[in-house]
């Protein structure tokens, strides 16, 4: 089985594998290889361009600052992140408005935008955040299991879009997690 | 190569495999395997107890986070996690005293007793902390590559621990995660 390929455009031209197929056991491996070479590149261009990147998580809960944490200097381009995993902690820490919580539900573009909004206020210079139904359960015919929203930002702009991604709770998760990083690199080479 | 079992209470009686070896494709999978075991044990152990965990992470950079919500359902057991990796996001979103950190340095026993000092401030009833060398750099002869220290907490008090590690920067990672994962069974069953 496979559960697709996505292949945004700075993974499709570094000819970074994006398969999330965990039919065999070396897909965790593979995972993880795409997850460095996403990382290593993206600390790159943040040290280029003397950048801090701060991130905001929901349904990822941590894995995108792993992710990045798994690069060595990754101190220099990366001083804190958030888990936000309940809606109040979205509240607390990021300042999302309840009221948006409440009319949109968490996984909605005016909450990942507000959790960017949140991170940029906090002092990084480009944000990355994440909510979404990992599943098993939490899905409805409006917002299925898989359903991700993922919002990019600088003080230039903010940038969001949802996805619906194939696969168990892992493989959405991880689905999320290179599309993120992707986004990065792709914000930031447009900037650069 | 195996760079060695560590094998604390929780984990030797349940039968996870705590192995971090990396010379085969299949590791990844058995370090995601042990974190999945551990992980569901804490989440049930949580509910029974009724209680929330949060977590402050500097050298596992959001990997226990990850672990944790790697688990459906999770997020009745768990609010939000901090990644602070920079010693001013300590300072900021723990209350970590920055004398504190010039006098022992961000890898010591004080600093992770105020990291969970600062979550459990925050709202958790238990926390866990990490602050380590991952490597490769970093290292010094007082604290090698591989020094990590460890605490757990809750209201009634806090268990501090340092550990070093064997390995590469992932390897000294995967080890902290399962260690504190163990260490928060191993506090909930003492309470329980």
């Amino acid at each position: 089985m496979n559960f697709g390929i996505i292949a945004p455009a700075f993974i499709k031209d570094s000819g970074i594998p994006m398969t999330v197929n965990h039919s065999d056991t070396s897909s965790e491996e593979a995972y993880q290889q795409s997850c460095e070479a996403l990382s290593k590149s993206l600390g790159r261009e943040l040290l280029q361009q003397g950048l801090v990147l701060g991130t905001a998580e929901s349904c990822t809960g941590g894995m995108i600052a792993a992710a990045i944490t798994d690069t060595a200097g990754s101190s220099a381009w990366f001083e804190e992140g958030l888990v936000t995993y309940a809606n109040q902690s979205k509240q607390r820490l990021l300042g999302v408005d309840e009221a948006v919580l409440d009319q949109h539900g968490a996984v909605s573009r005016p909450v990942v935008e507000a959790m960017v909004a949140g991170v940029l206020a906090r002092g990084a210079d480009v944000a990355v955040a994440t909510s979404g139904i990992a599943g098993p359960d939490g899905g409805s015919a409006d917002k299925p299991v898989g359903t991700v929203w993922l919002a990019w930002g600088t003080a230039q702009g903010t940038h969001s879009q949802c996805e619906v991604f194939a696969g168990n709770r892992r493989q959405v998760r991880e689905q999320a997690v290179l599309f993120a990083l992707n986004g990065l690199m792709e914000q930031l080479q447009a900037a650069g």
